[in-house]
């Protein structure tokens, strides 16, 4: 069995910028050289998450506006009275969301749909390089 | 250690229709021949997510209604834009759901509580047969 | 490969109470002998949910109100016509949290952030132990 273990650094504008990583993710699973198996990815840290989407450009507009729904930048947040550095919503939306992803790879592919993207949302209120774990795990 | 990948065909209605697919996952463990390890599932595709759910009619209706309400597909979305497909709900429901989810196996048995499904959800506008990747990883 | 399972019995006040579990989570890691790895994480059952936070007072209280806002306590829920126990919205926000997290181990240590840790949240309307299906996978 082979395990490798890495990370990716992508740089992440504020407000719920949408990245999308899916070609890191692939290089990395070609060169660890696994034909089955998986590759997990985890956001390091509290304000940022992973998912999959369609990534053109409305869709990167609709989830901005679907976060700012589900947890307004605007509401006041008990956060803001530990840290009072005015992300209490980031905070929110990425324990939502969630820090990882795993996903299975057959014959040495990712078994994502075509308009299927792997992103990277910052929720923070600032720009960060966000650090994300990627890890494969399987048979050569 | 044993990998084996391969894929549930799905059928399900529009609108959030919610598919028991518990036991085609455990017919797959089953037959993978794993004793301890994880089954990795992972909706291939924009517009679905899986996660688990007591599956009786009371809760599959109150998940229409919980994704009507964070993504109500009424709204305008800005994918429409890109498309013109009308399914910008679908895509928002899918991102937030998430594509993949992993269940521990130990002794052979899927480590659900009695009461907890899997479940697809389709929140795709229309009827579809959806791809479900699945991947059994372990040991004998 | 070594696959080791084993459980975790959380403590669990009702309402969405949030239990830190991470040094649980770290000494199971520790104690499994991974050097790399994932550490899989499964809540048994269809009324609690795993993700992860900065554990400080404010976020804690933060979580509270959002799944209060996204799945209220007080609203009718289909689920009650078929159990009559009161805990519709503790399903539907287990669903959209989903039970399973997976934490990629290098080294030895998992991939967490500084200000991030692992919880359990506890959906249900009275107290609970709750059961939190553990695995490492992985190489020593």
């Amino acid at each position: 069995m082979l395990v490798r273990n890495g990370k990716l650094r992508v740089q992440a504008g504020p407000e719920c910028d949408v990245v999308d990583i899916t070609s890191e993710v692939r290089r990395f699973v070609v060169e660890s050289g696994i034909r089955d198996g998986t590759v997990t990815l985890f956001n390091v840290g509290s304000t940022a998450g992973l998912t999959t989407v369609e990534f053109e450009p409305g869709c990167v507009q609709d989830l901005k506006e679907l976060f700012q729904k589900i947890a307004p930048a605007t509401r006041d947040y008990h956060h803001e009275q530990t840290w009072h550095d005015g992300n209490g919503y980031s905070h929110m939306r990425a324990s939502l969301l969630k820090p990882s992803l795993v996903v299975p790879v057959a014959e040495g592919q990712m078994r994502l749909g075509t308009w299927q993207q792997i992103v990277l949302l910052n929720f923070d209120n600032k720009a960060r390089t966000r650090e994300v774990a990627i890890q494969t795990m399987g048979i050569a």
